[in-house]
């Protein structure tokens, strides 16, 4: 299963909403076929290792250890559950059940069905969190990301976008939006800071959805960067909108956007992680509505004194013990601090 | 000097307004007494080192190292330099000139006259950092101190307190305020957080003056805990005060208390070295002033959202560069940065 659950590794960011999957075929002691979920649309990771045997009746008698619960459902690919049947494979050890509906234990059966000796581990859990966080809890996973001074200013003037953090840090939130599927902002921060919320120094065939929450999007000035890259962006309007957008805007209008909202029509596409980039508000706002479950912290030492913004401002407070820290590093002169929802 | 500088640390914490010295007096390559400035009051580090001399006379002739210019004024002993030409040594080598106008280059002036051989290093400006800066910028060095969360909050929630950090940074901070001659806080602070601002867990003959900047002294609870102690309280009244004041309290009453008139009266009170330990506003105001030196921030691992009140919190802000990271360390669960002015 370790073997397994580092082949499932190669597939990282590659398999946008699909899970990283890892599949090795046994015999005796011999590993006789490694194969894992390469990327999206593509062969699920015990097909992939089938098709690594020099012949397909070597499955036969053979076990399969395999991180995540065979599906049971037609979806870009036939069922892996009814393939392992036909070639024959006598034993199956799965890593995790599968969370999705879709899945859940169906899998299991149809092996168990067709007489495969079947055990579960809820070993590999940790190899797709967002995954099996949006199945379980009927949302995304919410990551806050935010770098702030050593006084807790997220720019020295409210108001001004301040360039914080280094070089590391910034490769390092390059890195962490490749693993997101959605991006989101409000409208303060993107008119002070005029972001483009794309991946730009890794190549990622999936680039997270830009979502932006605003009051009336029909004030949005188009020339603002976000709007002259393609990627798509979901902009979430309190007032209704009657303006034509770019090809890649999708506008969501005439709502309140409360976080629940928010996170509704998240669940309701599909979308099982998010990030939110700023500003204060919508930060403490998340915060308050207890929809943080990851917290990235990125502190350059410097000092803004009292006239910027604070980093999480305008909500009320949360109970104290809600987060712990589980990494701390130095990047560059930055110092980069990881919490997560205990 | 190496030699001189390490004995001169072990004065370190008690000779008060002094500055540590240490002294050693050699003849060819052989170290003939070692001296230092034991104790505020206490003889200095030149008598300290011919005190240890087998005999006086062996000084005749040799050369003494020490980190700081010997003095020439009648103080609380006679002049260190009169006393080095009267047993006949024959060479001073001086660690830095001292920056107190009742000796500066005095010291030097009177053992050249004698004939002495003086050589002056500026090599030792390190050891005396707080009695430089007074002397130099006729105004204590100020060190600004707080404890805040991952998110830059001093606590929950606006006026309650809240213990943010662990042992070893609590410990940490009752070292800082040993080598500190007086501790300021605003009112906000003395009535939310009810402080002793005495050191608790270290024994010092010198514990710092406890000042506090408030609106109206006479509005003061006498039962808070600064009170129930007997070290030296300075009061800052802006409105003038009418009120018995027990016996420890010293009050300056009826004037504004802008951070000029602070400095001023503590320059004239002699007091070489400040720390400012809140609320946000005291701290933005010094900073905004450019009256801050250092600044010693401890992190703790957890998250308040936006209820609580800002580290460093209503005035204008600085200009960004004047702060750079000096040391960096985890304290037990906390993070301790340091950083000096540029």
């Amino acid at each position: 299963m370790q073997l397994a659950s580092e082949l499932a590794q190669k597939g990282r960011g590659h398999t946008w909403t699909n899970p990283i999957v890892g599949a090795v075929i046994v015999k005796g002691d011999k590993i006789l076929a490694c194969g894992y979920h390469h990327q999206f649309g593509k062969a699920h990771a015990e097909i992939d290792a089938l098709a690594q045997l020099a012949d397909i009746k070597l499955a036969r008698g053979a076990t399969m250890y395999v991180t995540l619960e065979p599906c049971s459902h037609y979806g870009k690919t036939p069922p892996c559950a009814v393939k392992l049947t036909k070639v024959g494979i006598a034993r199956v050890v799965i890593g995790q059940l599968d969370p999705n509906p879709l899945v859940a234990g169906k899998g299991c059966q149809i092996l168990r069905h067709a007489g495969i000796q079947v055990t579960v581990l809820q070993q590999t859990e940790q190899l797709n969190p967002s995954y099996n966080f949006f199945y379980r809890h009927h949302r995304p996973l919410v990551t806050l990301k935010y770098a702030m001074s050593l006084d807790g200013k997220i720019n020295a003037k409210t108001g001004i976008r301040s360039k914080l953090t280094g070089k590391a840090a910034y490769q390092d939130s390059q890195q962490l939006r490749t693993q997101q599927q959605a991006i989101l902002i409000g409208e303060q921060t993107l008119k002070v800071d005029n972001p483009q919320l794309t991946v730009r120094t890794i190549a990622t065939a999936y680039p997270p959805l830009r979502i932006v929450l605003v009051n009336d999007a029909d004030q949005l000035d188009l020339r603002q960067q976000i709007f002259q890259t393609n990627e798509a962006i979901l902009l979430l309007s309190r007032r209704r909108s009657f303006r034509q957008w770019p090809q890649q805007v999708e506008i969501q209008s005439g709502y309140d956007w409360s976080t629940k909202q928010v996170m509704q029509l998240l669940y309701q596409r599909g979308v099982q992680s998010l990030l939110i980039e700023g500003g204060s508000r919508v930060q403490a706002t998340f915060l308050a509505a207890g929809l943080v479950d990851r917290i990235i912290v990125y502190i350059a030492p410097v000092i803004y004194g009292g006239g910027g913004l604070p980093a999480v401002y305008g909500e009320k407070a949360l109970s104290l013990a809600n987060y712990q820290l589980v990494k701390q590093q130095q990047l560059g002169n930055d110092y980069r601090f990881e919490l997560r929802r205990n």
